[in-house]
């Protein structure tokens, strides 16, 4: 049991795959050490924020150099349960769908993709990669018999709602949803909206912002 | 010109795209009326941070009744400059360019998709709903003369910074990156990036929650 990870506020957990996301690319740059107004300056939060969040964890801090960044990225890993393993499906074989086959962050995250349904006779039996495309007829059965924990689901707006309640009823955890329907699940469900417009909306806002 | 829309700081901007999803979904099951406090709730920020925001733009509010929903959902469509018309490309016609080729959240946002870019030619003439795949060799004359000003970039890594200049060079003023990489890019040019395993993150840290 690592006391770490217990009990994280929800609005905590909203940055830390941002601070993740900008401290890997200052690793992979080679870069060591970084302040909290660097970080500040990268994610847009204030750094005294970041301090408080950070310290949350723990002290990674060395006086005059900052932060350690691999010391921080190690720690961010295992806060975010990286290393307990977590087995994925994708429902929905559609472009996005096809697109999230092919998505190399799985690993790194510790998810395992097991499995892609769809209703489509034309794609059922089609290989993406080595994944084979499965008929949604056999998407409880697999979801039971793989320990199936997260489904992402890119199905069409309709079916949306229905494809959730037999996801969970089957036993999946979590359902990493695309389909920008408000979808209505269980309390004890995990629930992770996946809107790309959002970022065409700020795009947009500071477009606006430029031209007025 | 617009008072409202005039250096909004980009801590809120970040917020506005997620109080118009959430607000949307509202007024699609036709609910009139939200108090702060059931905001906060869907969103995830505090009410006072919610009402602070808010009240930066105008008065909203009905005492007793909350925020008038339909009116809030038009403010901030006009605050993300969404009658405000922009032109878009897409940069990669792989999985990704193509699940973006049939995003429906265009429109309603103020942006047009006038063209798709790739250099293989297989995709190179095919046509993507009414949208021909062209040759990514056509891109930066396609993006003077059609007036271009947002590129979404789906090419792989390694000529991602390469093509985002080019881009740039040829007049995009923003650049919704789906790359992953650390691209740099001139101060006076928008960067938006979307990285879809943010939800994979977050997903990971509940169920690691729950598991300890």
């Amino acid at each position: 049991m690592d006391k770490r990870s217990e009990n994280i506020p929800n609005i905590i957990i909203r940055r830390l795959p941002i601070y993740y996301k900008h401290l890997k690319k200052l690793k992979n740059r080679a870069k060591e050490y970084i302040s909290s107004e660097e970080l500040a300056e990268l994610t847009g939060f204030s750094s005294s924020l970041i301090r408080k969040d950070l310290s949350y964890f723990g002290n990674f801090g060395r006086k005059s150099y900052g932060y350690d960044i691999y010391c921080l990225l190690q720690e961010l890993s295992i806060i975010m349960g990286f290393n307990h393993p977590k087995n994925l499906i994708i429902v929905g074989a559609g472009h996005l769908g096809q697109a999230l086959v092919h998505n190399k962050g799985y690993e790194e995250r510790g998810y395992k993709l097991k499995g892609v349904f769809d209703k489509n006779p034309k794609l059922i039996g089609l290989f993406l990669d080595d994944i084979k495309i499965r008929s949604v007829e056999e998407m409880c059965d697999f979801v039971k018999e793989e320990k199936i924990d997260i489904a992402a689901l890119t199905v069409p707006k309709g079916v949306a709602q229905k494809t959730a309640e037999l996801l969970i009823e089957a036993g999946v955890i979590g359902i990493w949803d695309f389909t920008e329907v408000a979808l209505k699940v269980p309390n004890n469900i995990l629930l992770e909206e996946q809107h790309i417009n959002e970022g065409l909306c700020k795009l947009s806002c500071k477009i606006n912002q430029n031209f007025n």
